[in-house]
């Protein structure tokens, strides 16, 4: 057991978002108190968008209300993961009239759960006869996912056994149900995430047979790519029922092969990470290495292959899918703030079975770019994509760019992504540090204090903005002559993969002394290993110091990625960094660099609520008649759409002063043009 | 009256496919006498792809056979381009089978046809009630435009009243249905085509009802942009028939102001370049010069803003659509063969309008270019959808791309294209001169016997492959005295404006002496005027020669087209050349050319029938490790996604020979990458 304080400035702001903003705005939204300007992703009128009715549904299927169910198949799930979210804030910040609205909302759910443990608002109300017969669309094993972990997490939080009770009795429900057993039904969720909450109550409860179940649930996907159809066959009177089925591949779903044969990330981004978390989960818990095998290829595949410089992923809005190798269109993607944020739970359970530093140099790219992109720096506005490269005109006028919104909207239709990006910057203790056979790892940098068995740290950084971090170690007494295994004598930290890129290497003390190599420092062993460096106590106060240079770099893509040949982006230290054309004017797409670009970086106090910009030279096509000879003059005396090539063009751009901002803050000032890839030439 | 005889060595391929493959296969596809692997263009189940059923659903509603009607609202219309294509390939060259074959279908059409004058076989046997009465979707009066045409190129081949009777029954059915009289229906069709129908009419029969009837159409539409919402409100018991309408934005059908007003070019292309079309020949004939003023300004958006280089519209799949200006995606827009074929049209409408040589040019550039990319050197397999970038990859795994395909289907679900391809190669001779005024244009260039009133011309050329072209010109006796505006004693032609991007000046020459400036040359007036070179006759046997210099150019785009930012494409002559990976290699995107190129062509009599190629030198960005440098080295060693860029890295590229084919080539040997536009540094 351990306690992790964060008191990070950087975070605590986001975190107080979170717990004063939109926990109190998302419940009166799911409680139907105030009217919300939903924006649609999509021009698509089947999307219900007019109000939540998550508690409605509740309290009507509680027998509380009379009324029809209204909204998705998985509208339940914006109450679990509010739930969960309050779970991780009360946590951090006790809050009595909080835990008073949450011990509401989970009574409301006791009362609406049927006495076989079963609940799904949607089927009760809707057609109780379809329960667990559409599988690939209900999204009903998807709910009980969430509410296993806003239950576990609620437990951990209050010590409710209410909640932890109703989701033992809907998992029990599940386990009953699905197997392989005399009397027991094949199949599993179109969406993963039960396989992951029943990990979680695993985990808490130690019930085996929620670990065979989530076990069970992974073997058999796959196994017939054809379920969902013959489901559907049998449901339907031998027809399947065509409404999203068929017009969906079955990589879509992750059944096209066994998932551990799945070598690349393939179909709903979201889905594939959630399948990948669960997978990467019981690799570790049941000692699975051939499962862990298959998660390090999907991870190979996404992470050198089908992931944005953002931590984004899923290149296609057809299916909110992936694609294929090195396909990474900037304006056309969807890079759901979803799947980011299960990129994230994905590389965490990597980390926890193996300490390579890249897991959690890719949590930190994913939560420092994309999932902090999903949300306004008020707060209360959200993207669901997370675009590279927008120009307003295009979201307005070209259909297949409608869902790249150049501002975010108040609310969405589908809103899965506010509180999933809630829940994780409520729990982001989490994913600073973890713990395993003696060891305390420090994965992502924070101002923090945090409680160990057998160590005390405090950590201190200016991160994201400065390279300089400082642990405070002591060695608590009870441990001070534990051996490895038996307490945290050991202490790792993560050298950031990032850091190769400035050239310069990290400087590192202890109490002031260098340390020079893997070798003894300041009387204690230190060890560098696969990016982390290991430390042995036992630690009296020590102070071990860590500075990693953080230039302005230019990065380049893979040349195998088409949209981003012969262009360049902007990083310093985890944050891509973007232009937007309230800073630099409106065609980003005539701005080019050439090799003389000298950056310089400033923290400004005065923007977006203090931000460190970058400043460089680059230059600036001009427009109309100057850049291109004449063809055929037109009357109003514009340029021509085609003119022959001039070797000189370029030597008559304009040379400007341009800003960078950190990506993840674009789009907080009023809707305009942004890049994050610009020409280099 | 004219006779143009085509005897290009160029074109006489094409139309000798037309007549000698196209037109025998489409017949039996109309007729279900062969199978066809019909391919669809896109993931939509809605769209009949099983067999054409054209000529049943005739037969069926004739009453000679029991049936049900299958396929589009629209199917009709591919008997009507098949036969105005059979039209144009009588008159080229008179055959008996042929004949008997097209007249078989008259007598069947005019069978079908309903005593008031009424057809469309969908709605006779679908849903009698609702004729006229769904003008959104309908496509009845779209289909009666293809019949006039059809009913007119037959009249004009073969003499046949009989078919010019069924389509002036329609025509006066239509007349007296439609327009603001006592009695009257208001509206128009949701697809533009019977107002180029009607004045085909016209101009063959002079009843002015038909010219009215045209002009109310173009009036009526866009005066009130709800009108097809509230036609099917009325129909549908005050809801209107979701289906279709309110799915797609009022600029999709033209209709969301009036046509007068409309100054840039929206929605859907085919049906945009259709109306343009018919305004156009309204503009003429009725003198209306506010219209011709609409048109100019829609030319003007068109030309400068929405057209790619190969002379494809439509920027989006969705919708198969103009976006916005500048907005030109090479790898995910429409390009639709039907559009450019429309844009033609428009083109030749615009020239009969005003002989002005940019119109001609981008008559040109259409034919050249997506035009002849429709349909493969075999005449047997089609293009619908004429990218100007292609990776099989994308159109296999990008769902948003799988209406881009890598090569020619044999057939299309929806086979608007290949009978508008066939019907526009047929009648070519239209495009290469125009007569007006008293004045013989020649306008396109191809080897041809023409006869005009007072003028016979002979040409001689070896375009596309070669800039030469000569004219034997010869007043004939009975006009040798005649005035201008009497007959032709004046001959014009047309000065490509491709020309001036070569620096090289035109050489002209009379009977060997050269044309120095405006002036008299040979003893005849000469002058130039908006792309036209006009010399007064009377001629005598005068060899009138034109030398174009044709050097390899590339070619830029306006820098407001983000998709060809830092690219050139490379064009000779009117024809647009093209990358491809068989030629190449694969990973066109990782090639780029520096002002080093110096470029040479040649003749290639072994390739694709004979087709000049391109040879220049460009370089080739390595794969793999050594590109980038390395961050995390990944477990199978491969470079990472991103790395920091390194200034020098390009200097490592190989220098490779280069081979360019016709854009019109493309995709005839194998599935393979392609790409017009390619990286310069």
């Amino acid at each position: 057991m351990h306690t992790i304080k964060i008191t990070d400035r950087f975070f605590t702001n986001y975190r107080n978002l979170v717990r004063d903003k939109m926990i109190p705005y998302q419940y009166k939204v799911l409680n139907d108190e105030i009217a919300v300007n939903i924006e649609r992703e999509r021009n698509d009128n089947s999307i219900p968008n007019e109000k939540s009715h998550c508690l409605e549904n509740f309290r009507i299927a509680a027998g509380l209300k009379k009324g029809e169910h209204y909204g998705w198949q998985f509208q339940d799930s914006d109450v679990y993961k509010w739930l969960e979210a309050v779970s991780y804030s009360l946590i951090e910040k006790p809050d009595d009239n909080l835990k008073a609205i949450a011990d509401s909302v989970v009574d409301l759910i006791a009362q609406a759960q049927e006495d076989d443990g079963y609940i799904s608002t949607y089927f009760q109300l809707k057609c109780p006869e379809r329960k667990f017969k559409d599988l690939a669309w209900s999204h009903e094993l998807y709910c009980a996912g969430h509410l296993m972990e806003a239950a576990a997490a609620y437990y951990e939080a209050t010590g409710s056994e209410k909640v932890l009770a109703v989701a033992r009795k809907n998992a029990d429900c599940i386990c009953r149900y699905f197997g392989t057993g005399k009397g027991q039904t094949r199949g599993f969720d179109g969406h993963e995430e039960v396989e992951i909450g029943l990990m979680r109550l695993y985990h808490l409860t130690g019930d085996e047979s929620y670990l065979q179940t989530a076990v069970y649930f992974l073997d058999e996907r796959g196994r017939n790519p054809n379920i969902f159809i013959e489901q559907s066959a049998a449901e339907h009177g031998g027809k399947p029922d065509l409404s999203g089925i068929l017009s969906f591949p079955k990589t879509y779903f992750q059944i096209h092969k066994p998932v551990i044969e799945q070598d690349t990330a393939e179909g709903h981004a979201v889905r594939m990470m959630y399948l990948a978390t669960a997978m990467a989960d019981v690799a570790l818990t049941a000692g699975n290495t051939k499962l862990y095998e298959a998660c390090k290829k999907i991870w190979r595949n996404v992470v050198d292959r089908r992931m944005y410089i953002t931590g984004g992923v899923g290149s296609t809005v057809i299916g909110e899918s992936f694609t294929f190798d090195y396909d990474l269109p900037n304006d056309a993607m969807y890079c759901e703030t979803c799947a980011s944020v299960a990129l994230m739970f994905f590389a965490r359970n990597m980390l926890l079975n193996e300490a390579r530093g890249e897991y959690a140099d890719v949590m930190e790219r994913a939560l420092y770019n994309t999932v902090l992109d999903g949300m306004a720096l008020d707060g209360r506005h959200f993207f669901y994509v997370n675009p590279l490269e927008v120009t307003p005109e295009a979201s307005a006028k070209d259909p297949g760019k409608s869902h790249v919104k150049p501002v975010r909207p108040e609310w969405l239709g589908c809103a899965c992504c506010p509180p999933n990006l809630a829940r994780l910057l409520a729990s982001l203790d989490r994913y600073a540090f973890h713990e395993k056979d003696g060891i305390v790892f420090a994965d992502l940098f924070m101002n923090a204090k945090a409680e160990f068995t057998g160590l005390t740290v405090e950590e201190e950084t200016e991160y994201p903005w400065q390279g300089n971090v400082t642990f405070r170690l002591k060695t608590t007494t009870a441990r001070k002559d534990a051996q490895p295994g038996c307490g945290a004598r050991v202490f790792a930290v993560r050298i950031p993969g990032w850091t190769v890129n400035s050239g310069e290497k990290v400087r590192i003390t202890v109490n002031d002394n260098p340390l020079i190599a893997d070798d003894v420092i300041c009387g204690k062993a230190a060890m560098l290993k696969d990016g982390y460096l290991y430390l042995t106590g036992p630690f009296e106060d020590d102070i071990l110091k860590l500075e990693f240079a953080m230039p302005v770099i230019k990065m380049s893509a893979h040349p195998a990625v088409r949209a981003d040949n012969g262009k360049i982006a902007v990083m310093r230290g985890p944050l891509v960094y973007a232009l937007e054309s309230i800073d630099n004017g409106t065609g980003l797409n005539r701005l080019f660099l050439r090799d003389d670009t000298a950056f310089t970086w400033q923290f400004r106090t005065d923007l977006l609520n203090g931000m460190c910009i970058i400043k460089g030279k680059g230059y600036r096509i001009p427009d109309g008649d100057d850049a291109v000879g004449p063809e055929h003059p037109a009357e109003d005396s514009q340029a021509p759409l085609y003119a022959p090539y001039s070797p000189g063009v370029e030597t008559k751009a304009e040379c400007v002063e341009l800003t960078w901002i950190p990506y993840f803050a674009w789009a907080n000032r009023g809707i305009n043009e942004m890049s994050v890839w610009i020409r280099q030439k």
